[in-house]
């Protein structure tokens, strides 16, 4: 396990990262979105050293974004399937992804998405459950939560 | 600069993680979309070295994510403001934080979102920009985009 990397910080984006943030997990759960279960899946895509990818698979084992399935016997092989808690992550890795086409991708998206739902190219939007209108950026307000959140107040004079 | 991260990537998520994917940077932009924009109201949020937090900043700036402004000419002063390369940042720390309330917190979501436009509690859901459906875990198919990216399978024996 990690040490604590945010441990000042009572905050839903510290705690994901910290379960999440360190380096090759996110394009671990990127290939297993993709379909990759299997350690020689990861290893081909990623082409990381080996302990570094067992460690991290390890830890998303015991965070419960990956389940270890036994699907063979002799000799033994497992492989590593996204759980619920891991599938929920797909959200990060869209937004992500749909920030880096838009601003670091020079020659055009290297993957395109598409819906599989409706066959069409997926701009994913956010919109908010309860309106059904588009999030607009700094159209969100914070405000102190249940779990004992601080809000954060920087309106100084040098603010607009 | 960073060396390149993921140098073997040819992914728009990668990409994107070697601009905010540093330690403490995705909580700078946090603080920076609730308002902070002086170096002190960054300081006193995340409680991080004084040398580390200017090499954050200055790289967002050379990124083209924060703008510095001179606030104050005697002495001088300035402020970082969110470009808005920076602000099309806010998704990714949408899903960050939605994941965080929903698995990383047990007494509850630190802090709450509010949709002002509308005046509700946010709970941002990811839609298909044209059938306007939300899309569901695993909804999502990707292929070879014009950015030259190599589509990963992994589809095994072993497989589902």
């Amino acid at each position: 396990m990690l040490p604590n990397t945010y441990d000042s910080q009572n905050c839903s984006i510290a705690r994901t990262l910290e379960v999440i943030g360190e380096r090759w997990t996110p394009l671990i759960l990127r290939d297993a979105i993709l379909g990759a279960r299997r350690f020689e899946d990861f290893h081909s895509s990623l082409g990381i050293a080996r302990n570094v990818l067992s460690a991290r698979l390890s830890r998303l084992v015991d965070e419960g974004i990956l389940e270890r399935r036994r699907y063979q016997d002799r000799p033994a092989r497992e492989e590593y399937v996204l759980t619920d808690k891991g599938r929920a992550l797909e959200p990060v890795l869209l937004a992500l992804l749909t920030w880096g086409d838009r601003f670091a991708a020079p020659d055009g998206p290297p993957t395109l998405l598409m819906h599989e739902a409706c066959g069409h190219r997926l701009e994913a939007d956010l919109v908010c459950g309860h309106c059904g209108e588009p999030v607009q950026p700094g159209g969100v307000v914070f405000e102190p939560g249940p779990g004992g959140g601080t809000p954060l107040a920087f309106r100084g004079p040098g603010a607009s």
